[in-house]
């Protein structure tokens, strides 16, 4: 069986083309090899014990879509799940230039020193086309990587927005059964994968660049509604007293919205991730938000509900999915728009035909 | 049959309780009569020539609940919808207390001053609970009740939001194929109202009050940043000075807001609806926008997605529902639930038992 890991293994120049019928490898290049399988047992012990290979291995078997892995991979999280829940889960987002990775790195860098078990993950359905935008490229967060008690793992490359973000989600509780107690979700300013992120962490922060016109473009509408807090990155050097008005303008902002349902007051501080300045501010920030949340409960109502909104989520978007992915149905709703675009058919009428077509069709299947 | 506006009938102080096995009345309240229903053609004709009794009792048939009277109203909006749209429409939400009725009647006695014909809406799904939050007591706007060129109608009391705005929005489409040019829907400053009014109009206005604190409250989070403009109301008396530096603080805030989708920048302006002071402000606002999305085509765009949105958004609840209020499903969703919640199952795979069962239980019920 091929293994989708395996696609990869012939990639990279190619030499002596056409020479012969053997597929014509770079020698450079060296190809992943696949690590056999081994049943659930063998998994959730290495996890339990803190082996960051075997944690990794893991991952791969919720990150591949062969049904054979989704099974070891559903059995390895169930006998997880008890050994979950322990950590501080923190979602960070901001624009492309916000210095996402070098923040990350930095803070890292010192919760390692401080002796947490760190795991950095991250929620982009767009890594697969530009090949990993974020965390793809370990490299870039070169120091982290090679400091002890942080795992990486670049954003899984699934396609659908729900595949990927329930393939973060599951990982999160692998790497607390592994005694992670710090995880960080990256995830890029656009799109629907804040709210995934939103939808898993514990905290929710908004990194900011200075400025209040173009730097703010690409980041979507309701991120800053969002945001458990802000941090303004890029306080250093010339830019200081820009980032200081900066911070008093959200500070502003931030006053005239309505309270959080938390009852946290959210709010923004100034930091220097390439002179690892500020940073612990931000971590500062974070454990403030855990104390007063898990002492007035949000915490875990909040948890609670992160639960039941996975489940529920998951189901809907197979309701749906079932419905709009249907072949037939595809044509029926491109005529059915046309109707309604044309003002012949009014939206509730062509949605109720639509809806009574579909049935008819799921009774004809059967 | 039994009319569900009936129900009302026998409302009110009782008198004579007890004495006989008659449904005792009382003698000062005055029953509502049933309306005979007409057929379609009848109703489109009184619309269409702007008959604002004829227009009353097709809003009522569009409101009901009944299959007869379904029939009719969708024959009849079928028949408006080519001359609908020729209108402006704005949402306007804001806390209790914000004074929007007041405001609405202000802005509405001057446009119809200015020879517009005006339409006053509501989505308020609680309506039926709380008897008519708001618009529900017509007295609230007497002098506009009593200004021609206006035709006010309470919000539809029909339990779910879907339901509720469904028939605003059909009511929408038969105000403007009666010659109405303006539209303003009204909407309580909690719950997921505001979604959809935002859906159906073309321009978001917020009502605000001074201050930046407890007078917050009430208002949802993500709601500002849904705005098109910000009107801060009661700038009067002591509150003139309070309500122009609030206005600035939204200002600023609005500026450090990402750019809207439709290139817009929202902005802020005081009124005193008490004292007539202001409010074309407001409505100057709205034009100015209204120009300037029409010329960059996203005011067209917009509403080609607002009449899929309301299609695709009908399915969806369709879909759901049927899953959700299927009688057995109910009691699986909350074992499921207990599950989840106990660490024993991931939410996903529970979500996948749920969909079995449910794929089962369609199969056996054919």
């Amino acid at each position: 069986m091929q293994h989708p890991e395996n696609d990869e293994q012939y990639e990279g120049l190619t030499v002596n083309a056409g020479v012969d019928r053997l597929p014509t490898v770079n020698p450079y290049f060296k190809p992943k090899k696949r690590t056999p399988r081994r049943d659930a047992d063998y998994y959730v012990a290495g996890i339990l014990r803190g082996d960051m290979t075997i944690l990794a291995q893991a991952v791969t078997l919720v990150e591949s879509n062969l049904p054979a892995d989704q099974l070891i991979a559903q059995k390895v999280i169930e006998q997880c799940l008890p050994h979950s829940g322990n950590s501080v889960r923190v979602g960070i987002t901001g624009v492309p230039g916000a210095g996402k990775s070098t923040f990350i790195e930095a803070l890292g860098t010192e919760l390692c020193k401080a002796g947490q078990k760190l795991a950095v993950l991250a929620i982009d359905p767009s890594s697969e086309r530009s090949r990993g935008s974020i965390l793809g490229d370990k490299t870039r967060m070169q120091e982290l990587s090679a400091t002890d008690g942080a795992f990486i793992r670049p954003s899984p490359s699934a396609g659908s927005l729900g595949g990927v973000a329930r393939k973060t989600r599951e990982t999160i509780v692998l790497c607390e059964a592994a005694g992670y107690n710090t995880v960080l979700v990256e995830t890029v300013g656009v799109g629907q994968s804040e709210t995934a992120a939103h939808s898993m962490v514990d905290f929710f922060l908004l990194l900011q660049v200075t400025g209040t016109g173009d730097e703010l473009q690409g980041i979507k509408r309701g991120i800053m509604e969002m945001a458990d807090g802000i941090a303004i990155n890029k306080c250093d050097g010339s830019n200081v007293e820009k980032a200081q008005v900066a911070r008093t303008q959200f500070k502003n902002a931030l006053a005239l919205f309505p309270p959080t349902e938390s009852g946290w007051k959210p709010y923004a501080v100034t930091c220097s991730a390439v002179e690892h300045t500020g940073v612990m501010d931000v971590w500062n920030m974070v454990e403030k938000y855990i104390e007063f949340t898990k002492k007035n409960t949000f915490f875990t109502r909040n948890r609670t509900r992160q639960a039941k909104y996975w489940m529920y989520e998951t189901i809907n978007q197979h309701l749906l999915d079932s419905f709009y992915h249907n072949e037939t149905m595809e044509e029926e709703i491109e005529e059915a728009e046309r109707q309604v675009l044309g003002n012949k058919v009014s939206s509730f009428v062509a949605a109720h035909e639509l809806l009574d077509k579909y049935s008819t069709l799921c009774r004809q299947q059967q």
